[in-house]
């Protein structure tokens, strides 16, 4: 795979976001949804953003309440023997199932613009940010899918309710209507492809599972976008290969002569994040028709493999040009990138069912 | 808390059930959906059935095979050391996430018909049975929504990709059309309400997280009964309380002067279920105006503590005569019956906000 990566790489790195507070660091700026709006290129940054301690015995987690419409710090000793604080990103309560109890960074959405797709100018002030009680602990790795003039962005919400994916639309970039969570927890990594397909609108999505079952890309239908149903299993993990752990949809699907191709990322159970690629049949997305035995992308180059979380590419979008593939990509959970690949030379590559 | 459990109960147990193969024992008739049509009470039970082992060192897994058509039977031996038995509902891998691999009876739905809603003949086949690879572990806990002369059921489905909820829609309890999976994975509990309500149809559902949250009654719109979103947590759990474990929808809500009216189930940590109250908004069901702080019913009568799984009422369906509820409840995991309360009685239990 011929992969141009470019020189500028990362091409946004937290240094260059201003926090939203002057109290406040921020840890990254990454994992951004792609789209192109009049004559830019502009990424829909993940912002992540910690409070800063000066004790260093002291973790912060940042809580936003819905009720005085303020970010509220809680404080937790790292000698508290009820949690858990061995990964940077969370604080685990040692007494309660789930994965964590609290975030120690609080993630928005910011808006980077470039008029050459290389050279970005970061917004001054948050995009989108916390505004209700399903999004406490915050809002993450936003997606866009246009569709006519309308931008529908969607993205995690997180609060101790649960994790699930909410959507707002735009027509300016400036004014966002709210459409509430799309998809019921727990869940992420929504995927709305840009057109009615046989009078159908269809989505992929990420469930994660506690009964039974593993973190697998499942797709679903709607008339409106709004409201989601026939739910389908849609690609599961592959053991010994590089989505073996988890994965989930990346890119917004987009339209080729052999069918919808995704750009997917699977992760191997150690936590290393590739991409790799999916095609869906043309006329029904419910069928897969090939993918990729090996990866389109892994972390290679030094802003892949080091950061808050290393080894990680993570793509929430691509601009499709031609046979050019322009794919941004956050890397280690830090910053964002951009390489270019050939759209043949991954259909080419795929393994076909 | 008056409480007029019928002279007849258990209504259906086991026994009163002839196993669908000659090769497997019914353990289960429970958990039953509860409708009226023409001029009979009909109980669509969850039937489980075991298929039985003359070596008592083998467990026996039903699984249905979609491609076939046919239960595979698989075969585990007590001794093996990857897998744990001691959950006699459920066989666990040892090295593997997840609650349960496989299940050790097959659920499917079956009908119990009654004139006067005392005496039940349950009818000689099953009346929804597995038939898509969603279902290879079989379906459980059916409700019914009847809106105009369509009867909607809906049930968990349960597979090794997850647990979610579908529906299928008869007119006539003879013929049924399938709708899909109108609730994607790890879900179950969902009551769709039985109108409209300010233009939009209404589910409560429930959703288990692995991540982060509890397993809490959630609530869900919208315009066609197949797709869903705008989702809210509803009902959250109450530490010390009845409800203090896990909840979930039970019978089908219905209206009252006060507001709608739903009968939940609430278990403690050590799985005692009860059944209890919630009153929801007339004209905006997301919001809550009052509940029960202690439940409305306990298990107290013997076939209610001992059975497959003792300590259990849980209720799929009830029907309102007036001021009488005729709430049916599975007991024990192992049989059905019904008792009336008044409904009077139950608004005035409740604890308003």
């Amino acid at each position: 795979m011929n992969i141009h990566r470019y020189a500028e790489n990362p091409l946004i790195t937290p240094a260059d976001v201003v926090p939203h507070r002057a109290d406040f660091e921020v840890i990254g700026a990454f994992n951004a949804g792609v789209t192109t709006y009049k004559d830019e290129v502009l990424m829909l940054l993940r912002v992540a953003e910690r409070p800063i301690s000066l004790d260093p015995n002291i973790v912060k987690a940042p809580v936003y309440n819905p009720d005085t419409n303020e970010l509220e710090l809680l404080e937790f000793r790292k000698n508290d023997d009820r949690y858990d604080f061995s990964d940077p990103r969370v604080i685990r309560n040692k007494y309660k199932s789930g994965t964590f109890e609290y975030l120690t960074s609080l993630s928005y959405i910011r808006i980077a613009r470039s008029t050459d797709g290389h050279q970005f100018t970061v917004d001054e002030l948050p995009f989108i940010y916390p505004s209700n009680i399903q999004e406490v602990f915050g809002i993450e790795d936003p997606r866009v899918t246009q569709i006519g003039d309308t931008y529908y962005i969607y993205y995690s919400v997180v609060s101790p309710v649960g994790i699930g994916e909410s959507m707002v639309s735009t027509t300016d970039f400036i004014t966002l209507k709210p459409h509430g969570m799309i998809f019921g927890p727990d869940n992420k990594d929504v995927l709305i492809f840009p057109e009615l397909i046989n009078g159908k609108y269809y989505a992929l999505h990420r469930p994660t599972m506690k009964s039974i079952g593993e973190p697998n890309i499942w797709i679903a239908e709607s008339d409106n976008l709004l409201y989601w149903g026939n739910h389908k299993h849609l690609l599961g993990l592959r053991e010994g290969m590089w989505d073996s752990g988890r994965i989930g949809g990346g890119a917004v699907p987009f339209k080729t002569e052999k069918g919808w191709l995704e750009l997917y990322h699977g992760a191997t159970l150690d936590h290393r994040y590739c991409m790799g690629a999916v095609l869906l049949d043309l006329h029904d997305p419910t069928k897969v028709l090939a993918r990729s035995n090996k990866p389109v992308m892994e972390p290679e180059a030094d802003y892949e493999k080091n950061g808050f979380f290393g080894d990680v590419v993570f793509s929430c979008g691509a601009i499709v040009d031609g046979d050019i593939i322009k794919m941004y990509y956050g890397v280690a959970d830090t910053s964002m990138a951009c390489a270019e690949l050939s759209l043949q030379e991954i259909l080419d590559s795929l393994d076909y069912l």
